[in-house]
């Protein structure tokens, strides 16, 4: 016996809303309050299994919502009409190029005044209500207006673009209809994009063909590897293939950095001269995930050869120039893993930059100083969110500690995304520790998610390089030198906690010494309160090996094209 | 004998850039530096005449630029692509709102990667760099991508459209670009919008018609008076009619309030009753510049009886239910203060709700004691910036002294605008006095623009009233009470300036004795710094008259409702 659900018994909108985001496993949803997504919020605050995090504003909370999904696969922000998500737009952009599932929730003004075409408050004043949705269609894999009667089509539909495609999507809905009952319909069938047989059977002998005549095949990992939760995947492919693996930029930490077939990241003529040496005199590169951008490139001083390529996307393979479509990621590597083949001969032994400590205790601290103490300090399981910036060409270069996860945004590059994304990280995963490298220019565009850390008792270590600039851009800018426009006001970085009414332990570090302490400090303060470290250096030019020799080959296309 | 100037004479791109700003009075431009906008930045620095006011994010730098259009008619704001201009959009669409000419212009990745599609970082990583500027042009009211070839064309048409929408505009430009010279072409003829003379014969005639039998005329003043520069036209109408003359709240300021034909701003149920009547009992309402949203309406308990509305726009006049287009405001303004006709009778006698000092010395600061207070220690010729929430409903109601500017953003009413929008007055007129009314939950959004007042030796007055959280919300949302989602962390707001390394005189107050100490302490310190006033209130849910009736009338539709 069937029985049709009355009425009655249908959730609200909001509930039904609500209860499609837990089943993804989203226990925090981020925010900013505004009277169009009152009822929203009312829902969600009376609402068991979801709390809601509300940050300072909204690109602080949408970075955290990007920090939140990169750990818990999905994550959800909710915003107020026009003025809420206009200015949300960044961050929805930055997790449409990063491909972070993220839905983006906006509450809009009443329906009825919507069909009035009123000229509310929040509005661009014209009487359009799809003006904002219209301009989020370029940045969502699905944007939806959502109805009683259409909710539970469109709420599925988006959160399983959004799975698939690693995409941000866009709901919105009328601050009455929230709270009807939606109107029940068939749910949309999940139709998971298969594999096709043929189309893996050939890519198969296609590459079995490839390795035959190899001896030297390398295995790349990048950030696609992390997005579409093909870690382990690629772990078993490196051992049984008995690859060397290495991780692009854009994909640290897609590759435990402590497997034993690890051997650093690939950068070009930037990073490691003996990972480049392999990878580049490799027979067959087997990359997984790849997205080949300017960083990923290295300023494209990385060449890969693509005719020696396997070329494993998401949803189909490239092998040399022959694309192979429909056939999953995992399928693939699975079949690889049972072809039986394996590369002879041992990993080769890599050195990392900062394995050994330098620096006289009592010296300036200096990037050849301070990364080998960072990588020290670091242990199994951290979460480490790195700055865009001179700290995330050094932090590429670290050997990260197994089991860790790296969160840095290197593909948008949003300067101040770090802050909130390490708060997202710290609401995600309560039980590991999260460890944070900013810079003072960075953080100086969204320094308010520190008070919702503290408001929210998150407890990362926060290192703040104070180096008094933009130090990035006047190593990228070779045309002119002492911009005026790089500076910027020098902060007491280690009062901030205080002006934002929390507690925080804090350390001022100038020497070797006083960074070795403050990390101990640190390290015990961290079990109870959040930590922050300024770095004061006294050289503000002073940067890792990467970025001098990106600034010796910027100066050289100058040189050639002046 | 002419003279053909050689392309060795042109100035660059980027320095035509300029001179066309500067032509339009723009001594500042507002940004944030990032490396496609290097040469922008580069060329700015070497320019004469104009200064690059960098601020701490995106979203500052726009509020900053639109609180400086409001007082000097137009400004600029320079970003890099994606990750600077996507965190501008809530800005322009802001200025877009509230008509405030704004040139938004973004320094874009080299031309040749731009055509090769590359991957490159600050994009969608889809080789597609044309998706920003595509949603821009939801917001802007002209968007163009220069280069040499192009920009005598469409620099000059994109000023032009600026100012005679009122509206913000887009240009984007590759970094390559911007150093080339342009190549000299046609500059598009400005041909200004004409009133058509049958037309405003026509409305002439329709209105002496109206006001013939008219015994009791009122003015009303509104936003665009302000936008469309008619605020004397305006005062010369009101005397030459001898009409009393009203604000609406978008439009306060838009009439001069110690002008003697000034009576109050009209809101509606909410208001002051005695404008309320004279306005709703008026047998013929001449609107200037009105826009007749949420806000305005004081939610629809404004009534305007269409029929017997002169509603002034900018372009056109609607008399009644008939509309005259092509009738410039200037012109029909000019006609009618030459029409001879004119009101008899006396312009009534209002009193304003500030105008005498209540509350103990000694008792707990609450609205009813501090907003006179605010009005006494206003001074002719200030610029007063007030914030979104309880304290615009509260300041809507200020009997501001003579020459005042009055800069709020009640239209789009985004949070967090009012702090940069005061940077971006003190940047326009350092000569006069801002003082900045906030609140503790919109200061949140955009407190790191302190520190660029503090960098840029600004020195206002800003008052922060701290009533532990979204007070304004508290009040909007009436079927739910203690939202746990309005609770903000309590900051010690008067640590913030020496947290951003600067200097400023700050109280804390809670007794009326102790506010009107500290405003005669800050209004000597002032002079050699910027000030800090915290208002701590003992009752979070303490609000001016305004918002009290507002919440009873939103009160009474829930009930008529449920």
């Amino acid at each position: 016996m069937t029985s049709t659900p009355t009425p009655a018994s249908s959730p609200t909108l909001g509930q039904y809303l609500f209860d499609c985001l837990k089943a993804e496993g989203i226990s925090e949803i981020f925010g900013i309050p505004g009277d169009y997504n009152f009822s929203l919020l009312d829902t969600l605050e009376r609402y068991e299994g979801i709390r809601f995090v509300n940050g300072r504003n909204e690109l602080g909370a949408g970075y955290a919502a990007d920090g939140y999904a990169r750990l818990q696969g999905m994550s959800a922000l909710i915003t107020t009409f026009g003025v809420g998500e206009m200015s949300a737009c960044n961050t929805i952009a930055g997790a449409n190029s990063e491909y972070v599932p993220l839905v983006h929730i906006v509450g809009a003004p009443k329906s009825t005044d919507q069909q009035a075409h009123k000229l509310m408050h929040h509005t661009l004043l014209n009487g359009d209500f799809d003006v904002f949705r219209k301009m989020y269609t370029h940045l969502c894999a699905y944007t939806a207006i959502l109805t009683p009667e259409n909710a539970e089509m469109e709420i599925p539909t988006a959160i399983r673009l959004a799975k698939q495609k690693r995409k941000p999507v866009y709901l919105m809905v009328a601050i009455d209809l929230v709270t009807k009952p939606i109107v029940r319909c068939a749910t949309p069938l999940e139709t998971p994009c298969g594999t096709s047989k043929s189309a893996l059977e050939a890519a198969l002998q296609h590459i079995r063909g490839l390795l035959a005549g190899s001896n030297h095949a390398v295995l790349l990992s990048d950030m696609l590897t992390l997005r579409y939760g093909l870690r382990d995947a690629v772990h078993q492919l490196a051992l049984r293939l008995n690859l060397p693996a290495a991780s692009l930029l854009l994909g640290k930490s897609s590759f435990d950095e402590r497997h034993p077939n690890y051997i650093g990241v690939y950068g070009g003529a930037f990073g490691s001269e003996q990972v480049r040496n392999i990878v580049e005199s490799a027979d067959c590169v087997i990359a997984v995930g790849m997205i080949w951008t300017d960083i990923n490139s290295a300023n494209e001083t990385a060449k890969l050869d693509r005719l020696r390529l396997v070329d494993i996307q998401p949803e189909f393979v490239k092998v040399g120039e022959t694309k192979y479509e429909n056939v999953m990621a995992a399928d693939l590597i699975a079949a690889l893993n049972a072809s039986g083949w394996a590369r002879s001969g041992a990993i080769p032994q890599i050195s990392h930059p900062y394995d050994s400590l330098t620096g006289e205790l009592d010296h300036p601290i200096r990037a050849a100083s301070y990364y080998p103490r960072f990588q020290r300090m670091l242990k199994d399981k951290d979460i480490v969110v790195v700055e865009t910036g001179t700290l995330a060409y050094g932090m590429s270069q670290m050997h990260l500690p197994a089991g860790a996860d790296y969160i840095s945004q290197q593909g948008w590059q949003s300067i101040g995304y770090a802050t909130p994304a390490a708060l997202g990280a710290c609401i995600a995963a309560p039980e590991r520790r999260v460890v944070l490298f900013t810079g003072d220019g960075s953080l100086q565009l969204t320094v308010q998610e520190i008070s919702t850390m503290l408001n929210n008792g998150c407890r990362p270590i926060v290192f703040i390089l104070n180096n008094r600039g933009y130090t990035i851009e006047k190593y990228l800018n070779v045309k002119t030198s002492d911009q005026q426009y790089n500076q910027i006001p020098d902060w007491q970085y280690t009062r901030l906690a205080e002006a934002f009414g929390g507690q925080a332990f804090t350390a001022r570090v100038r020497t070797n010494r006083e960074l070795d302490e403050a990390i101990a400090a640190a390290e015990q303060a961290q079990i109870s309160r959040l930590c922050i470290i300024e770095l004061i250096v006294t050289d503000p030019l002073d940067a890792p090996e990467y970025l001098l020799r990106l600034r010796k080959h910027l100066e050289e296309q100058e040189r050639l094209q002046g």
